[in-house]
């Protein structure tokens, strides 16, 4: 399915307007059905959607491993996916009582309270990673952004090693586009420890947490971290690296993970 | 209560790197009990409590007038807003039957599914607004953002007439910041048939449906519209207008409230 529709529009620029035609970003609704039951409906970018189900029931906590799929079915045309599971819970009594909502871009609800969080363990990676490796990451990684450089209006979110991008997705939706690629890397057995994930979004608790449920061990972000998610990164031990821009980039939390060459 | 944080960081710049001290957006954990009950933990900055709380539940159909608010009462500290109103209907049935989550930064959960939109009547307003007008309300919206200059990491939205800004808020979330100028803009009984919304975010379908409940003709971003919420913009008659920056932007829909001079 297209990602994006050609739209006529009223162009000004420097005192002259034209009628131009123009890419605009879909926004399309996406809703899980889990165990037959409407679990969300996400607004999203219809590319990757087997992989934003099974990231976005990863990210809330309603699967653990690929065995607690039973199934997995997604109609493009509806706008549907329809997953059966073999943990069959009441999903609306956990929705009604845990539900917070966030500042993440795209899907804002988590199923558990954010400050729940705070009893997670530690992440133990001995990743260590040169800053110069970072930057030439994130020149790829923007370089990469395709969808964005024609519209203007997607976040995309990437899963690295050391020298190069593995899985990259875009979405509208910052959150979807990080559970995206978490998808993906499960559904491929990818080892996350020795991973970093790199984003354009700006990093909220809900974005970490979503990094630290995977044990991430270093989120880099070209845009800024809120106090919160810093606060969050202390606590489990994850590096956290923001304005990752050009020949800049700020670390502001577990800075012994990031070496000098 | 300070809406940033101040954080020894570990700045890299061109070869050098320097541990220095940066302001860090707060991000508040901030939840709204209605008659009781919990709503929502919004993430948001801790400002303009009172008409985020006001504001969250206009946009979601919870309150229609200043009289269906019984009392409300913010605790800071607590980071708690308990609202009383005469309507007292449970919110549980109608947030796991309706809920949709959207593309927007900050509180993802709206109360109706988008589709319904599509039954609102259209936007009835004879506003009409030079194009010079709006480039330079743009450049004010863009200076009077200070909190963003400090740490990059907030929206803001304001409510605009046709040449100055008359309410501006700021926040980690653009759906809250919205939200902020719309509970504020309602609790000063301003009239908004005649007026314009500028943000600095995208505009999700959500976006375009606060502002169209509040019967906002004009809505006008530095940033890009989805195709969802122009389609949706087209069926209310609102106009949309996008990427407006410096001496550029794209209108969308409704071209014909805008004028050259």
């Amino acid at each position: 399915m297209d990602v994006v529709n050609r739209r006529l529009i009223h162009k000004y620029d420097h005192e002259t307007i034209r009628e131009v035609e123009d890419l605009v970003i879909k926004e399309y609704p996406f809703t899980i059905l889990l165990n037959g039951q409407k679990l969300i409906t996400l607004l999203c970018t219809p590319r990757g959607l087997d992989y934003l189900s099974i990231g976005f029931l990863l990210s809330e906590g309603l699967i653990q491993k690929k065995e607690d799929i039973i199934s997995l079915e997604i109609d493009e045309e509806k706008g549907i996916a329809k997953i059966e599971t073999k943990k069959r819970e009441r999903i609306s009594g956990e929705l009604t009582e845990k539900r917070t909502v966030t500042t993440g871009a795209c899907k804002g609800t988590v199923f558990y309270d954010v400050m729940d969080f705070f009893e997670y363990q530690r992440i133990d990676s001995p990743l260590k990673v040169h800053i110069e490796d970072i930057l030439e990451l994130v020149r790829k990684f923007s370089q990469a952004s395709d969808l964005f450089l024609n519209t203007g209006g997607v976040h995309s979110t990437g899963i690295a090693a050391q020298k190069e991008i593995l899985l990259f997705h875009e979405d509208v939706g910052r959150h979807n586009a990080l559970d995206k690629v978490i998808g993906e890397s499960f559904m491929k057995d990818m080892v996350l420890k020795d991973k970093m994930i790199i984003t354009s979004g700006r990093i909220s608790s809900e974005m970490l947490i979503k990094c630290a449920k995977r044990e991430i061990p270093i989120l880099i972000s070209r845009a800024a971290p809120t106090d919160l998610a810093l606060q969050l990164g202390e606590k489990i031990g994850m590096t956290i690296i923001g304005f990752a821009r050009g020949l800049r980039l700020n670390i502001y939390t577990e800075p012994q993970r990031i070496c000098m060459k």
